[in-house]
């Protein structure tokens, strides 16, 4: 075991503070991480303050990991000292399952170990839950840490392992490429990713946002056209037209009038999850054989083959680096939809002791 | 042109009554039915009482025709004197949009011309609309008409023009066969059919009623397992299993329910059409990347292949005939769901002549 230090929410309340704890050492099979970077996901936020249920806490979130290897286990014949490397929404899953054996490890039978405020298989007699990466370093089975591509920036690299997978699963499973017209549906975290992708994909793209303000940064970003969705003509103009639309939307927004786009056999992607149920209504799908169809992250296998493309193709995300002691605020400005398009804290800003 | 005689609704709210026509005559391309029998379809009732909007009237339903060629265009080639054949839903199409050139008219980009009740292109100046199969005779366009293999019962084969390939078409179009586990949901008219289809594909099916009364019907019609679906128990202990699950219920019902009964990448497809708007939640989708699709009735191509696996395999509805002059009291039975599994007009039960 070593000392960690990192940042905690202490109750779902409490805004995070400098927090310290044990890390285990290297099994055989582990990769110990120095942290260089982390992105702030919203459900970073949601899980903090016990929105998706009841969090453990202390509770450290993170989910958008990279750094560089510090240790690895005897074992481990994949990872060298020094490697640039990343963690994204899982530590480790069952490995057994249908889907673990497909490499999508994400949709696992038994559920995998999230990142954070997971159950820890490491310690699996007690009541010991995992803390992600708003910390100073961590340990993660060799099968979980992804390589990621030297050319890349580490810091704007870190949203690639949650808002990049998210988006790159969906756009790879259903083939998005070359010939294909395809809408992307909100420019946020998940949309300025997805845009980003499909564009380098070869797909024609077309943004779609509520905002007039956006159209300029979606055309940046490399969307061929941008429609604003409030506008009713312009939404009807583009009816039955789209092969495949990837909604990145969690607010509450109408799927029919996305729907009404897709063209026969056309897929709709939900990567986004509003809390609400949403209203669907039956003829939207009937009428041209539609399906909507929903998409979690990304197994391991997809993951590393995301990061070679963005390596290859220089592709990495649009972020604002924050200090750790920004944290709080920054998670005041996600909730306002004031950041283009990731915060990403810099791990150099960690404090370097806790007083107790 | 040439005098018919049917049965029609002269307002939403009039019984059906005999009716007197005019037909056209054989174009160099048509087919002249002498019609032997028609099913009965909940659309047809819809229509008739303008349920689905304001419907023409007199209004001549039917859309499930069954009948034997008594006359055919100069220029027809595929059909002869005499020959058992069907017609659907669809009389005429555009002929030239992706969806037509694909086979699938039914998906048509101008929508394709329905059976009744559609504006005739035969008749392209004028505001004359189509009439439909509860008549004595109808004349369609050569590309229109099925060939019905000749071992099939001509009154049990009606249904399969409507029913049969409204069922058929998913199955086949999502590639169900031996190695699914497939669920049907509702056991009526479509039900019934796609429990026999999927069963003759060789997947293993279970049957989800709400009727414990329906049991020993489905496992008789080929269902390896009835789940009664309002037994939450029961239901829970089916989840995730799901390769493809068919939903044939058009009244409200969650459709989060069988959702989660889905494995992962697995499908589920409606074909019925609830009025209400569907309330579905996002993580039924995203949780096993599950998606939720629609289907309507079928493309004349594989409408053909659906005979032709109707004859091979001996499969038709289970039907109950009736004489013409009880088509309300039929109408009556439907909305009460008082039939096995369709209700099959007898043409020679028409009136000869109707006095004016």
């Amino acid at each position: 075991m070593f000392t960690c230090i990192g940042y905690a929410a202490s109750s779902a309340t409490t805004p995070l503070a400098p927090f310290t704890f044990q890390r285990r050492d290297c099994g055989p099979l582990d990769v110990q991480i120095d942290i260089t970077h982390c992105g702030i996901c919203h459900s970073d936020i949601h899980t903090a303050r016990s929105e998706w249920g009841p969090a453990s806490y202390p509770c450290v979130p993170g989910h958008e990991i990279i750094g560089r290897v510090a240790a690895v286990g005897v074992d481990v014949t994949r990872f060298k000292l020094g490697e640039l490397v990343g963690v994204g929404c899982m530590v480790n899953s069952c490995q057994t399952c249908a889907s673990c054996e497909a490499g999508l490890e994400q949709y696992c039978d038994a559920g995998p170990t999230w990142t954070y405020n997971s159950p820890d298989p490491a310690f699996p007699k007690t009541d010991a839950y995992t803390f992600g990466g708003y910390s100073r370093a961590i340990v993660v089975d060799e099968r979980f840490v992804l390589r990621v591509p030297e050319n890349l920036d580490p810091a704007a690299a870190a949203p690639l392992l949650c808002a990049g997978i998210t988006t790159w699963s969906p756009l790879s499973h259903w083939k998005v490429g070359v010939g294909h017209k395809v809408g992307i549906v909100g420019l946020g975290g998940l949309g300025h990713m997805a845009v980003k992708f499909a564009v380098a994909l070869g797909a024609e793209v077309t943004l779609f946002t509520t905002s007039a303000s956006k159209v300029e940064d979606g055309k940046r970003l490399g969307a061929h056209r941008v429609v604003i969705s409030r506008d009713a003509e312009a939404m009807a103009a583009e009816a039955n037209q789209f092969d495949f639309i990837l909604d990145a939307v969690s607010a509450e927004h109408d799927i029919n009038a996305y729907l009404a786009l897709l063209k026969q056999d056309g897929h709709m992607v939900l990567v986004g999850l509003p809390e609400k149920p949403m209203s669907i209504g039956a003829f939207s799908l009937v009428a041209k054989r539609r399906s909507l169809a929903g998409s979690a992250i990304g197994g391991i296998q997809e993951t590393q083959e995301m990061l070679d493309f963005c390596g290859k193709h220089n592709i990495t995300s649009d972020i604002e680096v924050v200090h750790a002691d920004q944290i709080n605020e920054a998670y005041e400005r996600v909730l306002r939809s004031d950041v283009k398009y990731r915060f990403v804290i810099d791990m150099d800003t960690m404090p370097k002791s806790v007083e107790a």
